[in-house]
């Protein structure tokens, strides 16, 4: 606990610095992964204002009582709803008060501005927090290293148990991994598992169907856990009964240029760079047109979140980011190749969490 | 396909008729559950636009350029990004256009207004959607009948099975639940599973741990399945091994009032009014502090959505709309009872849609 509270009081002292450098004396946090990262309450409802003087106030409503009181210790919690209303008119005079644009609605400024007391003023703050949770601290990225080690091993299990395999249904695997995964610790997925198997596996974003698995099926499966706040994501495509040609072309591609991806994922790279590393080696063999997404995004409490690794990425890796890498070949009809992995960015090579086999399998 | 296009037409045309009665000549639609109400596009990036006059378009971007010419075959659909504002910027001078005022953040407002065409006013719209939403069609009615069937069964099976004894964890029964509503058809969960088991069972909002259930234990069961956007909801409370005295007494009460409640939901009847022959049933049995939450609440394409039977409940019911009701008695220390059921409301008796079997079972 006592770690813990370390934790969440660095994360407050950060934003509180921002605050300064922003001519904003107290923060309005409404967005509840937001309160959780910087209180570790875990509610559905609440709301928390930090102060530049890092002094913090929490609120939730009744059906938490207990469960504030026993994760967030050293905040005083406020019991009465609406959560942000209450905490905004505890505000004193000539205060400027900054609330997260990204997240609180239209409707609910107004009805913040109903409340509004005298003489204080509501300022948009836009990626504060955002920035500070870039980078993540040990104790995120042990969650994060300790999901993606049981995601990992849930599709090896996967695999070993004869689970994946001709006969049956998209459906019927992408239920087997889940509950693999749901009896490992998961809360529930990160996102809609994705099993895309013969022509649907040219389908970036396709889901779990009814087709049945075949021979000389190419099989992207594209998963990830979500447990105590945090997420994993990861990718694999197999083969069934027997490998083409095309499809030992494709993969091969694919695989060298998700190594490049990786051996480009250190810091002070920049992140379109990152995403060059792997797209030169696709349109060098030709697939160009069929690689029709980005190459990798961070995770952490979202399971796409900053940075990305894009033709348009901003900025460069620094130490304790996040990235997944994650390039694809699609060909329309024919069928496609996914392969990804998660980093975490290290002064060195990156440290993939992600650790399931990479060569081509053939189940 | 004929019927599905007559259905989305049909909501439109709703939708249409209340712009006119609020001076707003185009509504610019971005909540992704909106846009698949109006149009039956269920990728996750688009916006729609509907005039006064009933002429639409709808935009999203590349990744489904595929997927939107099967699902919307009525409406010419733009493959731009960001969508919103792609759409925003076709808007003929003069015109006075409404957004989703609850859905829209105050960052995403500046981005539109950025591109805002001379002359054209943006007006905050609350609530016209969901109005209409309240209302389910013969279409809605039959998905939310079919996913709540199966939902039920899945909750008989397991316990046929013996999947619910004593000496499984919560977590393991929340797995095989999950696990069989997948393979029903379920795209995924519609919330978090509840297993609350022993003294849990007295937390509302338990999730499933690592409890182990036991002789003389209350279990309440909390879950339902989503699928192609709509949802189930239901609860069910047993008993493991032997039933004591207090659990049969909270049993019979929770019982009695659960059917106070369905006898109570129909046509013209205060929301009110519903949660207080719920209410009034475990208040004359001396419980009352112990029934902490309103009594229930609408369904469809959100697992939480309006009407709300509860004491500050607003309006009456009307047919075609959906409600659960689910009373609940919560003793700390001691354990709780709650009984859930989905309803849809006809001219006469409420149709339960989660048939399930209420009797107290003892596992």
């Amino acid at each position: 606990m006592a770690l813990a509270d370390t934790r969440f009081a660095t994360r407050r002292r950060k934003l509180s610095a921002k605050l300064a450098s922003m001519r904003i004396d107290d923060m309005l946090v409404t967005h509840m992964t937001h309160v959780r990262y910087l209180s570790g309450f875990s509610g559905s409802n609440g709301a928390l204002v930090l102060s530049k003087d890092l002094s913090a106030e929490i609120a939730t409503d009744g059906r938490y009582t207990t469960q504030i009181a026993e994760e967030v210790r050293d905040i005083e919690a406020l019991i009465e709803r609406p959560c942000a209303e209450a905490l905004l008119q505890r505000i004193e005079p000539g205060r400027r008060v900054g609330f997260e644009a990204d997240y609180v609605s239209v409707a609910a400024l107004e009805r913040l501005k109903k409340v509004l007391p005298e003489d204080v003023t509501l300022v948009p703050v836009s990626g504060a927090i955002e920035e500070i949770r870039i980078t993540k601290d040990p104790i995120e990225l042990a969650n994060l290293t300790e999901i993606a080690a049981f995601t990992s091993a849930a599709l090896e299990a996967l695999v070993n148990a004869g689970e994946l395999r001709a006969g049956r249904t998209e459906r019927e695997v992408a239920a087997d991994l889940e509950y693999r995964l749901r009896l490992a610790g998961a809360e529930r997925t990160s996102f809609d598992t994705i099993v895309a198997s013969g022509p649907n596996s040219a389908k970036p974003h396709h889901g779990a169907g009814d087709r049945v698995l075949e021979d000389g099926d190419l099989v992207t499966i594209d998963f990830g856990a979500h447990r105590a706040g945090f997420n994993s994501d990861m990718t694999r495509t197999f083969v069934i009964g027997e490998v083409t040609d095309f499809a030992r072309e494709i993969y091969e591609v694919v695989l060298a240029a998700q190594a490049a991806g990786v051996r480009a994922a250190t810091p002070g790279r920049a992140l379109v760079d990152v995403d060059k590393a792997c797209r030169d080696i696709i349109e060098e063999a030709g697939y160009g047109d069929f690689f029709v997404h980005s190459t990798g995004h961070g995770i952490g409490l979202d399971v796409h979140e900053a940075p990305s690794a894009s033709t348009t990425g901003v900025g460069e890796l620094t130490e304790n980011m996040t990235l997944t890498i994650e390039p694809g070949i699609y060909v329309p009809g024919k069928g496609g190749v996914r392969i990804e992995d998660t980093l975490i960015i290290t002064s060195g090579a990156p440290k993939i969490i992600t650790g399931a086999s990479k060569a081509l399998t053939v189940v």
